[in-house]
């Protein structure tokens, strides 16, 4: 991170987060925040909990905020602030620090930007240079619209939202209030629809929009595309990474969070609560309950209608050991004969348990 | 979807798609289209086949285009247009109802733009405000190109092809004709071709360009490699979704559809009609014939020669079961000596059928 | 690729790369340079080994380049060049044609770019229209930057990195020189880091920043997010394919090589000289050591320690056989009780290699 130019006193810092510092000088000047590895003499640090204090013996850090009656694992020269929930309190000095550095920005409507007369424009809006925004399209009070961005006829964007550089969003769709768009991201485009013909395909007219709720954060170039009829739904609070897809028609529930390059196909619904790891697919058409942690690079293939963790990836090996392994699933289904005829074989001893066997399978097959 | 501001007559719908309201009355004034589950009674919905019947009876549609002899599928209250293709019949309706939406767009070519007086620039073009055209490109009739777009030296667009906003077309390509590309998409950057050398990666250069056939296309955010040498080309009347990577050299046949998220390593060669699915990928330097179904996620290491359905995806588990799966999928090499062994032990008997299933396994093994 | 206007002679394509025309003309008039599959009579090719003697008995092409003493494997009427590295040979002949077909660029900073005066820009930069440049960034000698970018506040460009089309580089990041990247990549947006609170996900400052090495190439539309509070790191060398995600925190050792739609999630550490599949993922907090070859469509779940090539991807099948085999994949852990229990049934006989068995599981569960 950057240095702060100006110190903060570490008192200063303990009664910004409501705490008070138990050991060494409340008078030190606080540069900058970093990691137990990395902070050096004039840098604070935090401690989240025990699990951590190997890392906290070695720390080089000039203070460490830690939570009660763990100074005895902080270095002697290193001061120390307690507070109950050191991750969150650490995360309050980010902000404060991030506001300091906050450069002044422009304010206002660029005059190279091209702003329709037929959009209603809210109260402290800014608008970078190089952006276009249509007829009919809504902005906000307190939006903040970065450069090269489109906003396309008859979309709405709620109070207080930031858009970065380059963001598109396509005609008449709703953006809700205090979200955060980041760079390159394409919220809008038709969704993928097309009718085989015997002529080749033949597109659908996707009638749909986009709608988002507020507070929700999209990552950069992403895609959100509109719905064929119906709309696509993101809900409020929702968290999206970088190089999503989202296909047309999906809805997904409030507060849910998805990793990077994950994807969902087309009228897929999606609970609240859910976390979608990195990579990972949803199939279209299906249904998954609010509550569901789905592993990086898994394929959902049908509906889930139980909260809990579900993966689909293959266990990573080396790469010869691999070549064995998947030679052998290929094998499988002739394999499952031969072990049957095994069993058969072996006959009643061997068959004590295969009830039992032959009834689990049955469960996990369904 | 917006609501028509003015309603459409469901006689003139019917006359319009050459069929005939078969039940209710054909002064109803349809606002908007919607699926059996959504549309209210002003609006237009469809039963595509019997399957739906379930759905068609709790719909609330004020009209359904039902296929012949389904009107008893269909609330007593709700009109009925009867056709054979239900389906083609709705999709036109809605090309329509696409038509009266349109907003008028802007015509010719922004004062903003920046066009080369090199630049060769057919009749009925609209440019968009901040887009460059480099020397010698050259813009066919009834083309538009959105707001930032770019497109380099040398690079020909077909007529009546649509660039949605922020397109990048790198130098020397060539697309062809109706062709449909949405924002964020970047044609023509250079293949990812790299000598190693014991300095490190030296850069091949990409002295090739990008062919995209008529009719094509091209969903938000893609990227579409030049070639080394060689083009990299894009049949007649595909169609491909949102972030899908084309590497250098690659060709695909005519009408091949693929899902978002999929990539196409170098010099891959894909066939017709192929259908590829989301997050999949074909690894460079292989060959896959027409109409070759690819699944989702699914990795496509070899050469395909017969038309098929090819899946490689790990099946989705509760995660506590997939770590126990997993564990034995680690193990399966260790495990086929064991079984071996268990086969000979049980010997004869059990052997009655090993036979087939080596002979089994080999084929498969190929 | 174009072809050259004016013909180069093969005997000057000889000296140019300090070789000598064994067989033919001299005098020939080279136009383009092709695969020896596509070349044609005034085209130049190349062999690069005895491998593809095949294919160069059938080529058409005008002249080839091949190693010492291959001769008899061109057809008579070919002209021969013999080097001792054919491929990097015709890749410094390739570099010649570049820059010939090379069109003069535009100099010096376009009209309608917008440059803070409080930026410092070097000597002989290009920026070109619609470029947005913030306050205190700082473009290096020799820099070209494309349209539509965005250069954030605080960033510095080294000398002679070349930027193309719609790049953004968000505040404060730090790129080496000679680096090129391309279209629509997003460097420097915010890390996807949330606290879960009661409330919902809060945001926690991404107060770290993006440092890009020397000589680095970034493909289209990747996404490399600056640090939470450390900076994101990409070392010298290291050369980046399309559609990439780097996490926050990520450090990327010098001369790794990433192909297509890969991704790396937060706090990953990954080695020098590493390679990375198309569309393999790194999982967060893991570290991996110099020298590992990550296989496509893999997912690297823990720490790697030593060299080498490791795998994750199921084998690719029919989709008939696939359901199969999945089924069986599910339900590996009973069937191993199966196995077990058979294995006591057969007993000592069959349990004389168990001991083995076990033990290998063993290591493999580790």
């Amino acid at each position: 991170m950057r240095r702060l130019d100006e110190a903060l006193k570490l008192g200063d810092i303990a009664s910004l987060i409501g705490a008070r510092v138990v050991r060494g000088d409340p008078g030190l000047g606080i540069h900058a925040l970093a990691s137990l590895a990395a902070a050096g003499p004039d840098e604070l640090s935090f401690l989240m909990s025990a699990r951590y204090a190997a890392q906290a013996r070695d720390t080089r850090a000039g203070a460490v905020i830690a939570p009660p009656g763990r100074a005895q694992d902080i270095p002697a020269g290193t001061a120390v602030i307690e507070v109950d929930h050191p991750h969150r309190a650490f995360a309050a000095v980010a902000r404060h620090v991030e506001a300091l550095q906050q450069r002044p920005a422009a304010a206002g409507i660029d005059a190279r930007a091209v702003v329709s007369a037929q959009a209603r424009i809210g109260q402290r809006v800014t608008v970078g240079p190089f952006t276009t925004i249509e007829d009919e399209a809504e902005i906000g009070d307190g939006v903040t619209i970065g450069p090269g961005c489109f906003i396309g006829a008859g979309t709405t964007i709620g109070a207080g939202t930031r858009l970065d550089a380059r963001v598109t969003i396509e005609h008449d769709c709703r953006i809700g209030e205090r979200c955060r768009i980041y760079a390159g991201t394409v919220i809008g485009a038709d969704g993928f629809g097309y009718a085989d013909t015997p002529d080749g395909w033949e597109k659908v007219p996707q009638l749909g929009s986009v709608l988002i709720g507020n507070d929700v954060d999209i990552g950069a170039n992403c895609t959100i595309d509109r719905g064929a009829l119906e709309d696509t739904v993101i809900g409020d609070g929702c968290k999206l990474d970088n190089l999503i897809q989202i296909a047309h028609n999906v809805r997904i529930g409030e507060q849910t969070a998805m990793a990077a390059c994950s994807g969902v196909a087309g009228s897929a619904v999606i609970g609240r609560r859910c976390r979608i790891g990195g990579s990972a697919g949803i199939v279209g058409h299906i249904e998954i309950c609010d509550d569901v942690v789905v592993g990086g690079m898994t394929m959902i293939t049908r509906s889930i209608k139980r909260p809990g963790f579900y993966t689909a990836a293959f266990p990573m090996m080396e790469n010869a050991d691999w070549e064995r392994a998947a030679a052998v699933v290929r094998q499988l289904p002739q394999w499952r004969q031969r072990w049957r005829r095994l069993e058969r074989a072996v006959g009643g001893d061997a068959a004590a348990g295969e009830g039992d066997g032959t009834k689990t399978d049955h469960r996990t097959e369904e």
